[in-house]
């Protein structure tokens, strides 16, 4: 209990990380190179995703690497079949404008990986009210890798246009575990200095404002 | 679709990201100073959740920030009977254990962040089959803001030991909103070099082997 001296940060160490996040983008086919990840680089992606946080401590992540062609090419068949249904939930003009989107990079990227909540068989401390934490300790494993992906200037696609249940035959998951991320990971041709679908005006960004609230939701009695 | 110009990072940056990650702890009310959180490092934490992934660019978050003594009270009410109701899980000699550890700060710290996925109304790329993803993107935010917070030296704990609809109702949130996460934000009296519940012995660090598959589960048939 006295090891409190953990490392304190400059303002300058603090800045990068901001520009880190500033600049992380969503990496889609059309923008990765034919160039392999490297042994050192992926070991850092992993070795960010299993340092962060877990409910418990529970480490409760799985990570599927994947290189081969033909796996890629079943999921990228998945992929397909549920992207011409989600297509038609869009309207009109806006249907028009989501069919040509580029929207994955599963064969583009060298490496895919999916990522997987595996439950606990015994209580976990701290997931024993919210059972979805677990599920949320893996997100913020993904949001590690994303990060350090983007400080090793290599491009990672988050691809949730699939069917979950398919993509665990197709790897043969164990029944009990849970799909949280499909991602494609590569060194790219460039980063977009914005959101791809801001800049191709599908979503604008929302006013800080409207997304903060003080003490309380406004017209509760509760606060009063 | 030209701006391709995003920045590129040294090993230097990657690396500083590496030590933020690595550093990052789960901050108890035993540690929190009596010290406020000052504009502009809030403004970074805010910022840094509002540069988060998120789903189709949906931005589907929203953030109440509790100062409030009486807000705070409440809360930790609430805590307070739905722990108790937790420790029962844990057998003998690990429900003592649980009892003594110190989980929330609630009152200690000076600041409390409430997160909430906020439901749209139309559908969202990238949400249309994997419904989770709307709050996985809150938890992407969630993440970048404990980032952001060890780089400003500001600690955060994850309150998860919560009655999601009693902290709604606390905070009079609208009924389709849900609650992600409960944050206690303050400065430390020292960051611990590893995870408390590591040193505590509670759980073990897993070893990175045992999370790591290349392309697909063993035993399966779909990748021979």
């Amino acid at each position: 209990m006295q090891l409190l001296n953990g490392k304190l940060f400059s303002e300058a160490e603090a800045q990068t990380l901001y520009d880190i996040m500033l600049n992380r983008r969503d990496v889609r086919g059309n923008r990765f190179l034919d160039q392999p990840i490297g042994e050192e680089a992926l070991q850092q992606l992993l070795d960010a995703a299993l340092h962060a946080p877990s409910v418990g401590f529970s480490q409760p992540w799985e990570f599927v690497l994947i290189r081969e062609a033909a796996v890629k090419s079943k999921i990228k068949a998945s992929y397909e079949e549920v992207n011409s249904k989600a297509a038609e939930l869009f309207q009109d003009e806006k249907q028009e404008r989501y069919k040509r989107l580029k929207l994955e990079g599963i064969a583009e990227a060298p490496l895919n990986i999916a990522v997987f909540y595996k439950p606990s068989a015994v209580p976990v401390l701290g997931q024993t009210e919210m059972t979805e934490m677990g599920l949320y300790s893996v997100v913020c494993a993904v949001q590690n890798m994303w990060l350090m992906a983007r400080a090793l200037n290599i491009g990672i696609g988050w691809v949730s246009i699939l069917d979950p249940e398919q993509v665990k035959q197709i790897l043969n998951a164990p029944p009990a575990n849970q799909l949280v991320a499909y991602l494609c990971v590569g060194y790219t041709d460039g980063f977009y200095t914005s959101p791809e679908l801001e800049m191709l005006q599908w979503e604008k960004r929302k006013a800080a404002e409207a997304a903060i609230f003080y003490d309380g939701y406004p017209g509760g009695s509760s606060i009063q």
